[in-house]
């Protein structure tokens, strides 16, 4: 990060308040210092390598009127944030949050800073820890003036081409888009799952690492998540260090209550969610009644509790 | 289509048969051509620009040992193809079914030529009709011997660079792996399709199509189906001109098919598989059900047949 400098800027950069310098706001703040905006960063950690030790200390080193991003985790985090920054900060001001919260905390915390006239922006960005490198993927919520006034910073940025960056709407349509993407990104990778463990089931195909590598040029299937893929597979070979289950980020389960809110069928995108919530189970308490009921009525044998389930049985 | 001429012929330069010259066989053949391979194509169709007017005539001008490239549709056209071929051709010729057979189909193929001493390799073939100017895809089963004997052919189709050719395994592995392929291609397509239809419903985005194009660069959703989107709702924003219902060409059903022989959970491939069924029905005879069930236990309204749904009832 640069030091703060409060010299007259050139129209394309921005000086700006970085708050959360963990694995996405670090790299963000690196890619937006290297495109000549100055950033002035801090964390809660000592060891952030921030540039100022409180969000007081943040505020009173930065030009009116302020710019300041927030980059911390969604919910409770980016609340106090958020309030902590109402007080803080000044009419005119503006604040962005770039972070994962949930759309409708945005619309909770533009109506806190427009109380004391200051702006608010969402911002939902992908491109994880290849953003630094290839540009991260923005979209983003809120006024079109307010919008306009980031332009610079989106710009450094988002990936060099057309793409990349959207507008989507009024505050909360940033994150509600970027939502809805990590919604998709659940479908795309529970269907790629499911083709890679049937492949290996059907013992017809003698190495499904490379199957799964050569769809990279050419087919109907390629994309970003499958060059991802071919890259674990090559410095892990049939996934055998991995366990297989998976965490889930909260988006996944936005996206589903979104679409009952909105009565919209998602029958991929909810499967894909349920299928991280089974894998995260030791034993199933479903399959302990249906295994029950089959006993009931059929006779059918029942596992004991620590039994495996490898053996198949009636 | 190059003229057929018994003349010796480059290490990398092959004659072959091509039958089917329809969409994709059509378009290979150009391909082939381009790249200084003998094409001889036929097609039952007169006006398909076919080189010989049947099969008896395509095995005639073809020198010894022959290649034959089967491109006609999966089931009885191929496998009557097959059996003709396994009549007209020599021991040490060999046969590709480069269409959309079922894996099963493979290896009964296989061994009929066998009998003959006709060697086989199976397929799969994936690009559409992109695959002229960007390469075909292609994921092919057989013995290695049969493998390498068609591999200028494999060079000049797939796509240029290091992926986009596969020799899964044996017959019918090929087939396998591009079936697998399509019913991937089912669940990332549902998953898109989802998020669509959510960003349209919640009426929080402005336009759900520049959303969606915005993706393109620096998102982990990036793919080449994602592109096509973008392509397809700039010449028809809103997909206001298309009827929401999807046909299946048999290959999800397979691949579904094949998780349950192997007893392999598939719930995103299945729901996007199901997902096309409910899109066809004009009328839902399992919506009937609940509907009268709802009405005998809670006396809710029931619609009449014909009825709209849109007006939600109690």
């Amino acid at each position: 990060m640069t030091q703060p400098q409060h010299q007259s800027r050139k129209d394309s950069h921005m000086q700006l308040g970085l708050i959360g310098l963990g694995k996405m706001g670090g790299n963000m703040a690196q890619r937006l210092g290297s495109r000549g905006h100055e950033v002035i960063g801090f964390d809660v950690s000592p060891d952030s390598g921030r540039d100022v030790s409180s969000l007081g200390e943040l505020v009173t080193q930065l030009a009116a009127p302020r710019v300041v991003w927030v980059m911390v985790p969604a919910g409770e985090p980016t609340r106090n944030t958020i309030d902590e920054l109402a007080e803080l900060l000044s009419a005119g001001d503006l604040v962005v949050d770039g972070g994962n919260s949930k759309y409708t905390d945005d619309q909770q915390h533009a109506a806190v800073l427009a109380e004391k006239g200051i702006g608010f922006v969402d911002c939902g960005v992908s491109g994880g820890v290849w953003g630094l490198q290839e540009g991260y993927a923005l979209m983003c919520g809120g006024d079109a003036e307010h919008v306009e006034r980031l332009r610079p910073l989106f710009d450094s940025l988002k990936p060099d081409g057309p793409h990349g960056f959207v507008h989507a709407g009024s505050v909360g349509a940033g994150h509600f888009t970027k939502m809805v993407h990590n919604g998709i990104e659940y479908g795309m990778m529970q269907a790629y799952a499911e083709g890679y463990e049937l492949l290996q089931a059907a013992d017809l195909v003698d190495n499904v690492d490379e199957a799964f590598a050569s769809w990279q040029s050419g087919t109907v299937v390629r994309s970003w998540l499958l060059e991802l893929l071919a890259r674990a597979t090559e410095d892990d070979p049939g996934l055998s260090q991995i366990r297989g289950y998976a965490q889930d980020s909260g988006e996944g389960r936005w996206t589903v209550e979104a679409a009952i809110d909105h009565a919209v069928p998602l029958p991929v995108i909810t499967a894909a969610l349920f299928a991280r919530f089974s894998s995260r189970q030791e034993e199933s308490p479903a399959m302990k009644v249906i295994a029950a009921l089959r006993n009931q009525f059929g006779g059918h044998a029942v596992g004991k509790s620590g039994d495996s389930a490898d053996v198949p049985v009636s």
